[in-house]
């Protein structure tokens, strides 16, 4: 079934009609680099935001749960930083974020309460506000229909490239646009906390109906992702939906909704693992034949986070015992004498038993850069579950054993 | 409350009264190394068994199962190869756990269901049943009450080191022996498979008494370590109590029994980590102020498998922000404001902030090679937990990205 034509458009964020964006170089960042993001939708937007589940939450995030409960999910702007998480900083760091959100409110001409804020880099960092605010005003003035690639820019750490997005969906009930920007796990100095992704769509759209969407399309992307099983103080996904497209979303159009904002999401999501630290190979692990869909995405996780998967696919080691043995132990139910293992189309174990003779045309295979995986958890079910993860390198442990100063 | 003397004494599983042992070399490891170990009873000896939960069980972990339960908890033999781990055989690798049994029942003139069988090395490979039965011969000839050792080394895979232990215990109920050998994670080859633990005791005690203590010792032991987070195919700790020492432990005893096993399981587990694949520290994890033991554990175990704090350890940087953000997402209960965090003495967090003036001093502590990790949830409650990892160094990912052959 198609929803819609969807079509792969230039302007990140700024796709969309009725949302501006910038991105500029406050200081922060002793590099000189871009350090300060703005978007902002011409007339307040329907938003929605899906956070971290870690308990140690950052200042960035608590202001911003608090800002989207208060406005009843709208919001005029994202302002987000880089070169400091603002996370573990205490009631100096609360301060601080309310402050991002005021100064921004204050450039903008709207309420406080209409500005969700976020944060990226190292913890426990006091962020120079004198440096934020001067940036704050910079980017307000810099707000443009093509600032979407700056803005981009601006929530880089040490994210190998930038990540951005838009596409245009030209759907039944019309044609509207979507766009993101994300920031990774290129954890290269330690301590950066981490993942960062702003959507933007001229749909217009209820909160509530955005919302619903935005957490639909995370899972199967953002949080089907992994680099190294970490999840941080400051993850946070943000949408605004505009409505300046003149195209209407119904309770009805919920699919087109999340098959919209996926279409913004996955290449985000797939951009961060690509660039994750050390990573040289992007890897798609597909789970089959679970009891459920979430029983196989236990598996499927499991098997994205196994330092034994990722260091043989590393090493190009078609090593299907370790996809069998993590499987296994992953908490899914799982027939050993029913399971199967697929690296790229070869088949390395079924019934029971190995197909050893497959290994070097597996090892062929493993020597490109994108790989896929299946796993048949052999119950008879039809769940499945998609992650995608990337090899661990010792690239991997080199980045992130140097001490960070 | 000190409920015996313990003291170190040598000799391994052949301590106790009325065990021995032998480990010979039969030719399955390609080297001429030691590769079969039995471990005997001089007459039949209460049982048990702890294995691993990984769904895809190895032969010889279904064959003991088995056996424990047709005997009522009854064995006389333990025989063990390395070299093989006789997982993911099929139906011909079933058959060769069971030939196991009968060849030792054969050579020992004992039941088949008195045998537990044990294997590690490859997985998916299948025995050469012929260097097998030849082994149990000559091991079954060569048993003798100083064969602890020989057996302790023809359990190893890649393992550094041999691991055994052994302790003499002094109580208000008499004096007895408790002795073990145990084979860790040096997954150098990969595909090992991987973790087995034998522990033998001349106290007398019931098989119901002696599987409840073994399970309440491992727990705190052997379930308390990790190197990568993998539970292999293969992981099994049996337990003999061989009576012969005189002593018998009744019900009121329970506690003294697990003291006496966890004085031999404690040591091992701890050898296993530091022979972990290419670590350089030993880490002791410890989790105060939890909901509940069992909440503690769960946050102890997120930050022994964290890839991000064991990297950090290994450089040597006392990077307290990612204990925080590791316990915040461990699925734990937690709070931010009241936790602590502790390298060695050294309080890096607390209070909601950080103390960053004492890196210096505690990153001369990191240069160490027994590290000790504190942190304290924050929840008032009084749950704790310890835990045993190593570091993760480069050439962990190098042994498990080389190619199998």
């Amino acid at each position: 079934m198609s929803l819609a034509e969807t079509t792969l458009v230039e302007g990140g964020v700024t796709a969309p009609a009725g949302c501006k964006a910038a991105g500029v170089a406050c200081g922060i960042k002793t590099s000189g680099a871009r350090d300060l993001a703005l978007i902002a939708a011409d007339s307040p937007a329907a938003a929605a935001g899906v956070f971290t589940t870690n308990l140690a939450q950052a200042a960035p995030v608590l202001v911003s749960r608090e800002h989207l409960s208060t406005s009843g999910g709208h919001a005029s702007a994202i302002v987000a930083n880089s070169g400091g998480a603002n996370a573990c900083t205490g009631d100096d760091g609360l301060g601080h974020a309310r402050a991002m959100a005021d100064t921004t409110a204050a450039a903008l001409g709207c309420d406080a309460a209409s500005v969700l804020v976020a944060s990226t880099g190292v913890i426990g960092v006091k962020l120079d506000m004198q440096k934020v605010g001067r940036g704050i005003t910079m980017a307000a003035r810099a707000l443009s229909s093509s600032g979407g690639g700056d803005a981009a820019r601006a929530i880089m750490t040490t994210d190998p490239f930038p990540k951005e997005t838009a596409s245009r969906i030209s759907s039944a009930k019309g044609t509207f646009h979507v766009g993101g920007i994300a920031k990774g796990s290129g954890m290269i100095q330690p301590l950066m906390a981490t993942m960062l992704g702003f959507i933007t769509t001229d749909a217009a759209v209820s909160p509530a109906m955005l919302q619903q969407a935005l957490s639909a399309a995370v899972e199967d992307t953002f949080n089907a992702i992994t680099v190294d099983g970490e999840c941080s103080t400051n993850d946070s996904v943000f949408a605004l939906a505009s409505g300046a497209s003149g195209v209407t979303l119904e309770a009805s159009d919920f699919p087109l909704l999340v098959h919209a904002l996926k279409a913004a999401c996955e290449p985000l999501a797939i951009g961060i693992v690509r660039g994750g630290e050390g990573a040289t190979k992007l890897i798609t692990i597909r789970v089959t034949g679970g009891q459920s869909d979430a029983d196989a995405k236990v598996a499927a996780r499991a098997i994205a986070n196994s330092l034994l998967v990722k260091t043989a696919i590393h090493g190009g080691d078609p090593n299907w015992g370790r996809l069998v043995a993590v499987a296994g132990r992953s908490g899914s139910q799982f027939s050993l004498d029913r399971a199967v293992v697929r690296i790229g189309e070869i088949e390395l174990f079924s019934g029971g038993a190995p197909h050893d003779e497959r290994s070097p045309q597996a090892a062929e295979y493993l020597a490109g850069r994108d790989i896929d995986v299946t796993v048949d958890l052999g119950t008879g079910g039809s769940g499945q579950a998609r992650m995608w993860t990337c090899d661990l390198s010792a690239e991997y442990v080199r980045i992130n054993a140097e001490y960070r100063t």
